[in-house]
């Protein structure tokens, strides 16, 4: 179904919604195309005119200025024209429907959102009722997916690492409230990496999550047993008020990213994390700043692949 | 008063306040002008470069994402440089005086001051004050008029029935409280239409409302018999707080659009709305979004007339 | 030290974070600079492609719509792409650290930080920080220095006065609490201004003053005496609930600047303000909007300075 959603009658993308029922092929499409736009970032200028004369809203039911901000940059660099639409403070709270909103903004002549909301699934709903015309990019929804997120990460690995099928992959932290994971997860099997490994205290792992083809671990140290790649996950400070761990030191005592720990992983071993990181949480300063890191570099792929998305589900450059 | 302080010595729009002694020249030519900048919205680069270089403040002291974001693409579709400024949050806060934060902005050289204000007359106020260069658009003031939505509404009958002189159009709902209801009654006045009809229960008009040239209805049926275009009104709801309405509830029953409501309007009559709708207070949704309704046209349409009063107010095009 | 870290080592301007130790050379410098902007205010089209696939970010941590948007638009003139990031609401609140803030958007590429904060120092802390190839730019650091200000004023006393070996200046007010007066009587000594003086009861001013070169003054008329310019300064409201002040009538009578006042002054003397003005605390509207107040001319020259600023730090015109 989502892939029938996200690729139009003539197999060109028209929405990025999730990883899930894209398929391998449309993966390497769009880090082959970030790829081309990795030299923009470089060049004196930074700007192609491959979406000018487009506009692209960011329509943010949930306030998050880091992801707004790199969708806002990709959008210029590719010299579309861009709105920034905070909806907690517009229409909804004067009662105007979700699809509403998104209807009146399509009657503007809008070519593209980019829908970040705390309920899963509201990307999809919204790309299921726009004019043809229209694309929807997800950039994030509750728990369910974050996919450009999860990109930037494939990016990442595919240029440090470039084959996937020799690659264990291991995902630690707060799985259960993770957006990126879920996408991380279905990106990396996609992708064929050869083990994927979910990292957790169980009350941070959602039910049946083998399912989604990953071998669960409670320990870190036999976690990071010969990994080629961690991806520590941010913890939400919030989730500390409640009653699925005891404290942020007891949390970082047992699954917290330390040099010591990383010695488990292979020498080579990439360490990334989606940001913004909590030191001293999830992982150690020394890490998080130390020669593995790519943490930083990931944030610069985040523009390029977004840049890739953008333009390929706008029709500028051919998938 | 209006129309020397609206036009300059030249008889050229200077500033757009109000519909009131501006004729039907000047209606017309702003229709005639949106009427050209139609087609861009349909260009593959939506974008003409009449007002490069030029920079239009929205300078809004009561918040409307929705009228913002419309002076926002317009603007940019014309090329000029945006700046959005809340006063709420702004310099107001420390004590600046509204004439000081409109000098400043002018000493910087803006050209265009595009103005909400929850006060009547604040536009007008500026516009007395502006520099010789600058102009000034009224995006709403208090209950006073908001020329530019019915503007785009007098853009959508003409669209669909060209000749003026034959319409009757009812305007139902919270006439006191609405400066979209003012502004739409002068405009189809000095447009000659036949008939004008308000429908409102007795707590919501003006006192004397007849003197602006409607006949006044507090029967629904009876207000819409004949009706070439019914435009519908938002309630706001917080004027059920008050006296002034028993109910959400009773007001439907007695004043909301419903598909039976509308056979008593003529066959090919038009159903208008200014937005955002309230499903099910003032409009039912099968009308809403039945296929009388032209309410995502007249967004449409909004875009191309604030282009046009924008371009004729700084002379880039010849009105 | 604050030289070494302004300049690069071929001896250019890469950031602009304080008058001290730039040296006569460079203040003079970008006062030519924009005296070569001044006329883009003027052209028809007010943009020069100068800075054209640059992005400025304007990172605010502290609330200021009016310096935000004079850099907006300065930027905007030389073509650059704006990101405005409102730190308050943003990722700190997630508990994300100034630098991982600062690195974030670094990794994206931007090539220069507008950087406001309430805290002394906070400019240079992040352009010590930051990579080789941005540019940082204090908008406003506690009660260190706003150096942009203080040139677009020693801008528009030169447009006026030319020759400073010849000016008595006056900085008249809160001195303690003003960022601006620190970097005015930098400026105004590193240019070789005859005479500064401050004037202020001895709770507003810093202690040892003096030390700073500048003459102190506790009483208005006799700080007044036959200076060529008096710089008022903006009483912060929110000192009078302290016990600095007796109270805002009080001080309009010892040191509000009114006509009567005025006539201490040389009988060509130039009234500035930094802005926005509290009309009737320090200054009368009489003079506030008299013939020798160039308040608003030094809006206008802000532009000018900003950008001058922004291009010699990014290297797009020769210093």
């Amino acid at each position: 179904m989502s892939r029938t959603l996200q690729l139009d009658a003539g197999g060109r993308l028209r929405h990025f919604l999730t990883i899930e029922g894209l398929g391998r092929d449309w993966l390497e499409r769009i880090m082959d195309t970030a790829e081309s736009f990795e030299s923009v970032a470089a060049q004196k200028v930074k700007k192609v005119p491959l979406l000018r004369g487009k506009t692209v809203v960011n329509l943010f039911f949930e306030t998050s200025t880091r992801t707004r901000t790199t969708f806002e940059l990709a959008a210029k660099r590719l010299s579309a024209d861009v709105l920034n639409i905070n909806v907690a403070v517009s229409a909804t709270a004067k009662g105007e429907s979700l699809l509403d909103t998104v209807r009146n903004l399509e009657a503007m002549g809008v070519d593209m959102f980019v829908v970040r909301h705390a309920e899963s699934g509201a990307a999809h709903f919204i790309a299921r009722h726009v004019a043809p015309h229209v694309s929807v990019v997800n950039a994030g929804d509750g728990r369910h997916a974050h996919p450009t997120q999860a990109m930037l990460d494939m990016f990442t690995i595919r240029r440090h690492k470039r084959d996937f099928s020799r690659l264990t992959v291991a995902i630690v932290g707060d799985i259960l409230h993770s957006r990126v994971a879920r996408s991380q997860i279905h990106a990396l099997n996609t992708l064929g990496a050869r083990e994927v490994r979910v990292v957790a205290p169980r009350t941070l792992l959602p039910v049946a999550v083998e399912r989604l083809g990953v071998r669960v671990c409670h320990d870190l140290d036999a976690g990071l047993e010969d990994v080629d790649v961690v991806i520590m996950l941010r913890l939400q400070k919030e989730r500390m008020q409640g009653a699925l761990l005891p404290s942020e030191r007891e949390f970082y005592r047992c699954f917290g990213l330390t040099a010591a720990r990383l010695r488990q992983a292979r020498p080579d071993c990439l360490v990334m994390h989606p940001g913004p990181i909590n030191r001293g949480v999830e992982i150690a300063s020394e890490v998080a700043d130390g020669s593995r890191s790519v943490i930083l570099e990931q944030v610069g792929h985040g523009i390029a692949i977004r840049m890739a998305v953008m333009a390929l589900a706008l029709g500028a450059v051919q998938g």
